[in-house]
Order: structure tokens, then C-alpha cells, then sequence
């Protein structure tokens, strides 16, 4: 049985991957609208974890969409909500898939669908849909992490990482300039996933 | 890294058991009452799982907070919440734990702990508090069940299962008569682990 992670090339999505790695064949797609060159990091994060990946373009319009968004309310949870929930129907929508899945955290807010908009995707596209992580809080998450991956931490603002953030950001820094990206965005800490530990 | 998960003899119980095994030293641990003979059948099905088993006896004010519960309700879902919460605490509180589970599926709605109740639960205990199956809908968790485990299921009434429920329902039997059990719980398809299938 085949799944499609969602991966940012950080730690969340990395985990997802390893914890359904002994039950799926497990393959990683990072979406993206082609605003930010991530493509090289991201594969080489794919490839030291040792799973196949490939990039899947989203329609422009999305980010066009989630740019007004972010305008309108001030603040980013609704226009990343909006990118993740568009980037899961556009991978549902691939012919042959079955099973999508993410590095959604219990204890994450965004980006998070509800279990009702779990169902309808999963309904209106034939899919399932798998948060492995959704039972996981934070230290639990945080000790499996150091167990199994090599990773660095940073600020957002310096971390590349392929999520949807990195985009949005992006377009708001060409538009109106870096000083509205702080404006819009609480200062976070992002990881980058190096490698993959062996445990012995 | 030890986790102790809640373990009924059931499919789901078991799954979560096969999700953490690739990440965590699993031990499955049975709550009883003391109300229904479940130790042999429930550690047959641990044994041919291939993890360590053990009872648990709960405290038997639990039971009769249940009880009054049920009556006063007239259904299920507020006693055996009461149930699983307190079942969670009298594990958590033992002196070495670290890492506790159960086999509570996205879809499910009893038992269940609420994002706040799982938080409290962690902080008073020191403990960490983990769903695996908690991002897995039900079509999900009964494809991975069929690839890994033998089953058989049966409606409630007829299926040996180590759960809070059979031990309510003995105790409904006894002091009111088994019409009652009737009244008050649904009749529902449970399932009990018979072996796991080797995949090659």
C-alpha cells in the first residue's frame, strides 16, 4: 500500500514518514508554487532519509488566494489553512491515490483540517487521509525526533524549508517588502532535517 | 523507550500495540475489576501478539461511579469515559512510567479524552500520553487490521473482550438482569485478536 507524505523536508513531516514506513510504502511530495528554489534542499532531505520524492505544483491561484487572505486578517492561520487543505485535494485528486498523509501534530493548530473537512475530503475524492502524528503531543514528538533524525533549528526567517509559509512569506517580501512579513508572522522556530540516525 | 498500552484483546488495541513496536518497547496492560474471568483469554491474544502482558486492578469505586452513572444516564457514554479516564490515571500513576497509549481511533467518540483532559493528564503525572491510531479513520485502521491480525468478531453480547464495557455490563447482569443491558447499551460489533500475520 502506497502513501503520499506531505514534506516540508522538517522534522513533523520527516517523523510521519518514518512512523508509517514499516506498514506503507511511503513516498514524499512537496508541494509548491515556485516562488522559492526549495527543491534541492528538500530532495536532499528526502534522499538521506532514504524514501522517493517528488514535487507537486499548485495551481497559482492558491497562493493568490491565501495572499489576500493574510492581507484581509492580519495574521496567517487562515491563509495556511487555506494552502494545506488546496495541496491535500490536489494530491487526492491524482488518479491513483489512496492513502495521503501529513506531519499534523495533536497539539498543532495550523495548519489542521477539522474532522469534518477530514471526511469530506476523503469522501468527495475516494481517499484516506493519515495524520500519524495527530496522537503524538509535543515531547513525545520532540523524543522521537532526537532518537531518529538529524536536524537544525532555526528562526523561520532563516531556516529554508519547503512549507507553505516559506511562499507566502516570499510574495509578501516582493510585494510590500520584509518589514510586513514581521508584521503578519510571529517569529517561530523551523527545523531542516539533515540525516537519519541509525539506531543500533 | 517503554510505552504501556491499554490493551482489551480488540483489534484496536492491538493495532496501536503493532503502530508503536517499531519505535518503542511495548507492554500491554489489562484494567480489571475483578467482575469477569478475562486474564487467560486476553493473554492468549498478547501472546500471540509477542508482547509482554499484565493485569491491572482498578480501584472498585470506579466501577460503581460507572454504574451510577449508566443508571442515572441511561447510556453508556459518560461511564465509560469515566471509566478510560480513570484507567489512564491509575497507570500514569505508577512510579516509572514515561509513556502511556490506547487504541482510540480518529473516529471514535467514547472513549475518548478531550484535548484539555489528555493535557491534565500529562502534567499531573509526568507522563506522555499517546493515540497512535488517532489520525487513522476507520477504513484505514481496518485495512492495516487486515493485513497484520487474525480476528473474529461477533456482536457485544457474544464476543470475549477485556474492555470496561464487559465488565459494566456483568455487573448491570447481576443486579438489575440482563433486559436492562439491553436498554442501555447498543449493540455493537466487537472484535478479539485471534493471531498476527507474518507478512513476507
Amino acid at each position: 500500500m502506497r502513501v503520499s507524505v506531505l514534506f516540508s523536508g522538517g522534522k513533523d513531516s520527516s517523523l510521519a514518514a518514518l512512523l508509517l514506513e514499516p506498514f506503507f510504502d511511503v513516498e514524499l511530495v512537496t508541494c509548491t508554487f515556485g516562488e522559492v528554489p526549495t527543491e534541492a534542499i528538500v530532495a536532499k532531505s528526502a534522499r538521506e532519509l532514504n524514501f522517493p520524492h517528488r514535487m507537486l505544483c499548485l495551481e497559482r491561484e492558491i497562493l493568490e488566494s491565501a495572499y489576500e487572505m493574510i492581507l484581509k486578517d492580519g495574521f496567517p492561520k487562515n491563509a495556511i489553512n487555506h494552502i494545506h487543505k488546496k495541496a491535500l485535494e490536489t494530491l487526492a485528486s491524482e488518479s491513483d491515490m489512496q492513502f495521503l498523509a501529513d506531519g499534523t501534530r495533536r497539539d498543532d493548530r495550523v495548519p489542521m483540517l477539522d474532522l469534518s473537512q477530514i471526511r469530506s475530503l476523503e469522501d468527495r475524492f475516494g481517499v484516506r487521509y493519515i495524520c500519524p502524528l495527530k496522537g503524538y503531543g509535543r515531547n513525545t514528538v520532540d523524543r522521537l525526533v532526537e532518537r531518529h533524525l538529524l536536524i537544525e533549528e532555526g528562526l523561520s526567517e532563516n531556516t529554508l524549508k519547503a512549507d507553505y509559509e516559506t511562499e507566502l512569506r516570499e510574495v509578501i517580501r516582493q510585494r510590500i517588502g520584509e518589514d510586513k512579513i514581521h508584521e503578519l508572522f510571529p517569529v517561530h522556530v523551523q527545523s531542516h532535517v539533515l540525516s537519519r540516525k541509525m539506531l543500533r
